[in-house]
């Protein structure tokens, strides 16, 4: 049957997260329910990332099997047509061999979180961002993230209902970046790693803005990290500033 | 009476423009309101700028009298806590000279506008910008928008409804950048000038927008533009993509 790698862009504010549950509201479904109007005997699809109920994505990849041949432009055309009015997109689509695997065979993965710092409600990034109205240390919170990089057991930084076998994960970058606005300013966080344990980068960011509020020293982090204690971990930031933002397989099914 | 300047952001979508219509939600309805909050014989605000419907703004500027001092940050926290759920915040305040109006100070406007070019739907930016599905040429719309720079009659890009004494105005920037990103790219026009016709910024955009297409050429700017006729200019682009991203006085109330 030929495969077909699938780029998924979409907004999580509607959905229970990406992957399928019974009688909720999930990516997952939305996707395999328009892939079901091009083949009704369609069975299912797998991806990298199974993100977090209200979790954004920009660069999420799935694979599915289909029964005939299909040209990816008309293929991307077509499930776009059945998905709307769902605020979820098929940005790219690409024909992979029979054992590319959305998810193993995926060598890493980067997401964005990102932050807002302002006093006004916001207008136009409502569900798009985390919001905090106090200033930020954004030295700080980078001098903070810089003792999670390299391998670690991240027992601290894994939600409890994480099932990845091992706490040992290697955290590649963590990199905070200021993005000015005339009236207040963005903290970017670009996270990237192989893979990442449950609720890894929103307990790092929720972690982080702690350290940026000045309630935590950087050296904090460093200490919760060598706990290997969930209890120790800062609070969890909200789902809404998170973006799976792409994921990377040796195939470079998409090209760049 | 104290005077104090507004610096306003709002999401046009849910408000029939700025200006007040009796039995419509307008954004100086909404601001009026939560002024009559803390002074409930408060009379009325004057803006800067009177968008239109569905038209955002990052940088409207309204001035209004109070009957008592305030403190400036408190003055804005008042009137953010009393618009909300409302998508429009107050993001600075600044204590002004009895003759300054918002309307009759201003010596520059700037307007942003918003395209983007793509197949897939839009999921995280509906309702912020203009989509177009084809491909647009960049450096054409450029070399077209350099015919409309300077002084002009600009009858041709005016709608029927425009209460401007004079069509001549003179235009100091229409800047054209490409934003890329990894499905598509942002066009977004930069536009500046010391004040515009009704309609002006959405005229040149949807005839800058066709001369991208390559249904015209861009001497072909030039050519409406010297008919001096309304009917000679290309579509009117819709009001989504639309920004009035600042507003310039000598005084510079908010400082920058």
């Amino acid at each position: 049957m030929p495969r077909y790698a699938l780029k998924i862009e979409y907004n999580g504010a509607p959905f229970s997260g990406w992957q399928r549950q019974k009688g909720l509201p999930t990516v997952q479904l939305a996707v395999e329910e328009a892939l079901r109007k091009l083949q009704p005997d369609f069975d299912g699809i797998q991806a990298a990332g199974r993100t977090d109920t209200g979790v954004h994505a920009t660069g999420q990849v799935a694979h599915c099997d289909m029964t005939r041949e299909w040209e990816t432009f008309r293929l991307m055309e077509a499930l776009n047509y059945h998905l709307k009015p769902d605020p979820v997109a098929i940005v790219d689509v690409a024909a992979v061999a029979d054992d590319f695997h959305a998810r193993f065979s995926a060598r890493e993965r980067r997401y964005l979180f990102r932050l807002i710092s302002r006093r006004a409600p916001l207008v136009h990034d409502r569900g798009l961002v985390w919001q905090v109205r106090h200033p930020l240390d954004l030295a700080a919170m980078q001098r903070g993230a810089n003792y999670l990089l390299g391998q670690h057991d991240f027992t601290t930084f894994r939600s409890a209902g994480c099932q990845a076998q091992s706490p040992v994960k290697t955290l590649d970058e963590l990199r905070i970046e200021r993005v000015d606005y005339p009236h207040g300013s963005e903290v970017r966080f670009h996270v990237r790693a192989r893979s990442f344990l449950h609720n890894q980068v929103r307990s790092f960011v929720g972690t982080l803005e702690r350290v940026g509020a000045g309630a935590w020293e950087p050296e904090d982090v460093r200490e919760v990290l060598e706990a290997r204690d969930r209890t120790a971990c800062g609070p969890v930031s909200p789902p809404q500033g998170l973006y799976l933002a792409h994921v990377h397989y040796p195939e470079r099914p998409f090209g760049a």
